[in-house]
């Protein structure tokens, strides 16, 4: 049955069935819960009223559109989400038809709306298709929804934009009065008169116009849109979230408007399952848990990397107060959350503002402070301009920390690290360093906080892989460290997380190579590296990074310029591709990544 | 003597004379000229009230700081602006400690701002110190200037942002209300007022902030501020940027609230000489010209690669209707303007905004156009993670042509654009390319036109360096063109404008090479390169580009996987290092990039 022609209870108790459905596969796979409980009335209003094979439906991060998938012929498949080989977590053209966009970074919904809008004018189209995009109130902070919402307001397409506030971080609205002010301002008898007002103006020229400006505007006073009406896009709001009937009425009047409108939707996060209701950060991203307890299933006990830096970090501070930092928006994903509270004046959550973030610490460090720039590898994606310009130009002290560098697992594509060598490498004054376990972790912290350039450290998702291996010593700009020292033909290079790749490996081997903790992808230990190559002539490069412009491009570059042409080296960095998601071992295995895997690849070559 | 004590007739004097100064070096040098004529008074009355020496003067883009220069101990110096070993055209701390930051990328202000605030909280010196910012409007366009707005209007940092308003593309005032209220605003009654207000509103609780809140906006309801009160940041203005007593007493007050201010000022570009005065694009970046009759001195008559971008892309999309472009704010410099002339309803300018410009293209190529994504291959950095996770990762055929890629000149450091093939090359389904001439231009435009993946095309500031070389052929992805083929043990493989700049030193040079057009960097033209390796052990990489991550760095990469280890390369491209200003020939001779240079070096190598 077509939910076009659904009742209103037949919507509401399909609401509650998505619900469930959605709890039953969070709770087992894990996924982002409370956001996407939080969404469900609006995406089954989005279906009802609009056409979902025709109008672009663009989610903004998109981990809010389990429902969305669920309405859109993925019903049974929904059990895989987030599984290798099964649906992704965030929409995906190439999983469904009805999947207008990849999104997983945030606040580019608004910009792939204007996009859209344009190809619709140019087509001819607009009787009949309109972009609808849903955005979190979080997402509205960063800058290129605003460069979006700018265009916009200025060319006037017309446009539904859902703006999601969960958090409340947008302007509180005043109560009774705002709510009546917006169901009036959002009915046809409302937009009868603001034509019928405009109709006025346009017959009576300048004063007529400043007057009714006036008017109108004295009218929508004291609704929370001023700001989005300022920049010429219509606001409706605030609307409940999860009042179906207000949903759908308000998603009509806004899809004939014939312009730009921002409907302001409030909802409670987790809304529907009581045990997450209105809780932020601990339940937007799950692992899997107990649906009756909301006791989360037994996890590895490995210390988190996220966890050693932030303890790391914290025992510099406490001696250091120079010491400063960011995170944008992630406080807990890179473990800034501890600081933050410890010492609420130094450490700062900027909000989803990557280029904001880096380009602030840059002035922090020109006035002595020694910033570290807490970002997940793939988000400082965003801030790669101010990197260069405002850090590296003037070779500032600013400290990089790259959380979840290499394979993130079941966030897949949009969210692994594996470029931040490549395009942090080519910049000049840039230093790129990484541990491989708890100690060197704490000793590169050390090491950086006392470091007078830029700086970035890398680190994976999760614990780090682990071996049995020589101690770590403290560092030294350009420094490696020789783990094993065998006699044999091929020398083992690893970088970070790579050194306990590569310790695993040589596990699985009869015959022993040497290994190499390379520390410094840059500078590079070339006092060191021209002894290994004098007695190994095979270097496999172990490092969880892209290999173009990656760790063995740095070697390769390097032998070039020593002129030393009888040394090979093999790469087992990631090729060339976007890596799917999935179990970060599935994965690992699907890319010939495991310790065994790469062992037979060495044996077989040599 | 001090300005400190200058009496106003004196200030107007000292305007009038820096003005002159600017006019008379900038003439002859070439340079900025509107936007630093207009902010002359702007500059004076920020010496005259806040303090150069302790104060962060923070001038976004910087290209209106002239004024500035000529205040700090630059004024004989100032004949050497933009020459090379000369003063640059931008703010540079290493040249005087006035100089806050390196600012040659827009929209960073703000976020410079709010770090030099919070270093100042935090070493106590917000009695003594306050942070000052002068922003153009066209600035405010860029998302990191509202992502630095929204943390600060949040943590009210006391700071004062000039808004340099040269184009009134902000929202116009309504005529004199708004100059009387903003200079009611402006006043000590205003502020007193407001303070009392506020007080009554903390006394009262709830319901009188309310009534406060409301009376206070009804108050502000027809300035052009709302949008930034709404943001949590003080509004002054409009005032008159050419009337230094205004700006002065602004000043004083802004300096005095102890809270983010922004001033907003209307200055006229070209104030003070006629023939520039409001003429915007023509007069903004200038070269030499006659100070009389405003005629640029004659200039070289070679073609512009840009202008044969801008003539190769009108004849495509006068063939066909798909193909649609963007610039982010410089329609002249891209030669777009031709296009959105013509073709108004499929050539837009964003604005500063390159990361909206680059994800909107994205949404246009999904549905089924054709975009070129015109932008400044340094000013891509900022559309880094756009082009990643909104064009390659959906494999859409979205074109970035990227002018000026390589030496810039004289606008120096900020501006080479270096590093667009490390930054590229690494992006999965990215095709990289370029043209060595006009033809070739066409050529390539025509075969981009055509492609269906995305795909990027450098090329160079001004002409291409000239060569008599065999005619270009169509093109054909991932196949190179082999130019000169010579028995010998040398190959030089050119790449974009190295072509002709390897071409160039062949000339210099007794004993021929072959010489390669490479064409694609991305893929590679390996049954060519396999070939080549046969026949020649020495390649010589030509290219415009940063050295790390470069071509040479791809073809080690392919030589490598392909296990040929009997290829020496060297590269002739950039080290890992900023490249200062000058004039491009000039610059290059220091690099040791010309012909002759280059030639002695492959002889010396020999």
């Amino acid at each position: 049955m077509d939910i076009k022609n659904f009742t209103l209870p037949q919507l509401e108790e399909l609401s509650q069935k998505i619900r469930n459905r959605i709890l039953e596969v969070v709770s087992t796979n894990g996924g982002h819960l409370s956001s996407t409980l939080g969404a469900t009335e609006i995406i089954v209003a989005m279906h009802k009223v609009f056409n979902a094979a025709q109008d672009p439906f663009i989610f903004d991060v998109s981990h809010q559109s389990y429902a969305h998938k669920l309405l859109s012929d993925r019903w049974e498949e929904f059990s895989t989400l987030r599984q290798f080989n099964g649906l992704s977590g965030y929409t995906k053209p190439s999983e469904s038809p009805m999947d207008y966009f990849v999104a997983g970074h945030s606040s580019t919904s608004i910009s792939l709306g204007v996009g859209a809008a344009k190809a619709i004018a140019l087509n001819n189209e607009q009787s009949s298709r309109i972009p609808v995009v849903v955005i979190g109130d979080g997402a509205m902070s960063a800058g290129m929804a605003y460069e979006a919402l700018n265009e916009l307001g200025d060319r006037k397409y017309p446009m539904v934009i859902i703006l999601n506030d969960n958090e409340m971080s947008i302007s509180k609205p005043i109560g009774a009065i705002s709510r009546m002010l917006s169901s009036a301002m959002a009915s046809p008898f409302y937009q009868r008169f603001k034509r019928k007002t405009e109709q006025f103006v346009d017959n009576f020229g300048e004063g007529a116009h400043y007057l009714a400006k006036r008017f109108e505007e004295s009218f929508k006073l004291i609704t929370p849109g001023i700001m989005f009406e300022e920049m010429g896009i219509e606001y409706i709001g605030p609307i409940d979230g999860h009042d179906l009937k207000s949903l759908i009425d308000t998603f009509e009047i806004a899809k004939g408007m014939g312009k730009p409108v921002l409907v302001h939707v409030q909802t409670i996060k987790g809304k529907g399952y009581e045990i997450a209701e209105g809780k932020h950060e601990k339940w937007h991203g799950v692992s899997p848990f107990d649906l009756k307890s909301g006791t989360a299933n037994a996890k590895s006990s490995a210390k988190s990397a996220t966890q050693i830096y932030a303890d790391a970090l914290m025992s510099q501070a406490l001696k250091n107060d120079k010491i400063v930092g960011v995170t944008a928006a992630m406080p807990s994903g890179t473990g800034m959350s501890e600081l933050m509270e410890k010492f609420p004046e130094r450490f700062w959550d900027v909000a989803i503002a990557e280029q904001h973030a880096v380009t602030s610490m840059g002035a922090l460090a020109k006035e002595g402070f020694k910033p570290f720039c807490t970002i997940y590898s793939t988000f400082l994606q965003r801030g790669f301009d101010q990197v260069i310009h405002d850090v590296c130009l003037m070779d500032l002290p600013v400290v990089f920390a790259l959380d979840r560098a290499g394979i993130v697992g079941e966030d897949g594509e949009t969210h692994q690290g594996a470029f931040d060598i490549s395009f942090l490498r080519l910049i000049p004054n840039m230093t790129l360093c990484a541990p491989r376990d708890e100690k060197s972790f704490h000793q590169i912290v050390a090491y950086a906080a006392g470091y007078d350039h830029p700086c970035s450290i890398r680190y994976p998702r999760g614990a780090f892989l682990e071996a049995d291996l020589p101690e770590s010593v403290p560092f030294e700009t350009g420094k490696s460290h020789l783990l094993i020292s065998n006699n044999s033909d091929i020398l083992f290079i690893g970088y970070g997380n790579g050194v306990g790749r590569a310790a695993q490996t040589i596990e699985m081997m009869e015959s022993k190579p040497s290994l190499l903790d390379l520390r410094f992808v840059k500078p590079l230990d070339e006092e060191m590296l021209e002894l290994m190559a004098h007695r190994h002539k095979r270097w496999y490069v172990f490092s969880d990074s892209a290999r173009l412009g990656g760790v063995a491009s740095a070697l390769l570059e390097w032998l070039s310029e020593a002129k030393i042409s009888d040394v090979q080296v093999i790469s087992f960095e990631y090729d060339d591709k976007f890596i799917k998601h999935g179990n970060t071992k599935l994965v690992e295995e699907f890319l010939g990544l495991l310790p065994e895997q790469l062992a037979q690849k060495v044996s077989e070559e040599v």
